[in-house]
Parts: C-alpha cells; sequence; structure tokens
C-alpha cells in the first residue's frame, strides 16, 4: 500500500520550485502525492493546520509535517 | 543519467527524522541519494555552503538547496 504524500503550495514561486522539484522527486511507486494549493482551496486549511503546517511549501508525509525552504506564512492565509 | 541528490545533516533529531522520511522517500529510479553528515564530515562544509545550504537538515536536489524544517544553522558547525 502507497503511503499518502500531501505537497501544501499557495502558488508562490518558491513554492512552484519546490513543488517542481521535491515533491516530483518522491518515489511514484511508494507515495500517493496529492498537490493542494491553499490559496484557492482554502477549504483544506484545517486539515493543514492540523498535520502541523505553519508556512508553505510544506510537505506531509505520513501525517509528519516537513517545511521545505519558505515562502508564505499559512496565517497570511486565513 | 541519475540526477544527484544530497541530504545534509548533522545527527540532530529534527535531521534524523527528516532523512528518514524526506530523504528515503526520494524516487531510487532517478536520484542517487548521498548521506552526509556535518558534524563528522567538515571538509564538506564549503561544499554545503556553496550550494546555498544555511542550515541543517536540507536537500540539494540538481544544486538546489531545499531546507526541511530546522535542526541547527550552519554557522554552528563552522
Amino acid at each position: 500500500m502507497k503511503s499518502k504524500a500531501i505537497f501544501y503550495h499557495a502558488g508562490c514561486p518558491v513554492c512552484q520550485e519546490a513543488e517542481q522539484n521535491v515533491a516530483n522527486a518522491l518515489d511514484p511507486n511508494r507515495y500517493d502525492v496529492e498537490i493542494v494549493h491553499l490559496g484557492q482551496d482554502r477549504a483544506s486549511l484545517p486539515k493543514a493546520e492540523a498535520a502541523g503546517v505553519k508556512s508553505v511549501p510544506a510537505l506531509v508525509l505520513d501525517g509528519q509535517p516537513y517545511h521545505i525552504n519558505f515562502g508564505a506564512d499559512l496565517s497570511a492565509l486565513n
């Protein structure tokens, strides 16, 4: 069974670069990668916050948040 | 041809967790992943700095630095 990976971003340049490189570098045989644009999909904000996401871009692997560089604080999207 | 991925860490708990999850999640068919412990391998510090690494843990993919969460500032290792 594949693990779940969720990549949260907000369309910022730092986000897009991380998406193209880090999110796309994950092993597709082991991870189902979901890309969530929190600027457009605000309904997903509580889920991201519950996973511990503080800023974007962030990658949640098996429920653990990994903040990758820094694009924007999550509070700026609320 | 595989791309080069270098995961820099310093043995800190944040580093180890990121190594086990993020570094190991990369697609082995596309990336040769090298793990560098900057606390033990100080000769690699200039290379990490030249790639733009400011803190550990960090992942350098195709020469681009991605800082993953925050364990320690690189200056603490110099």
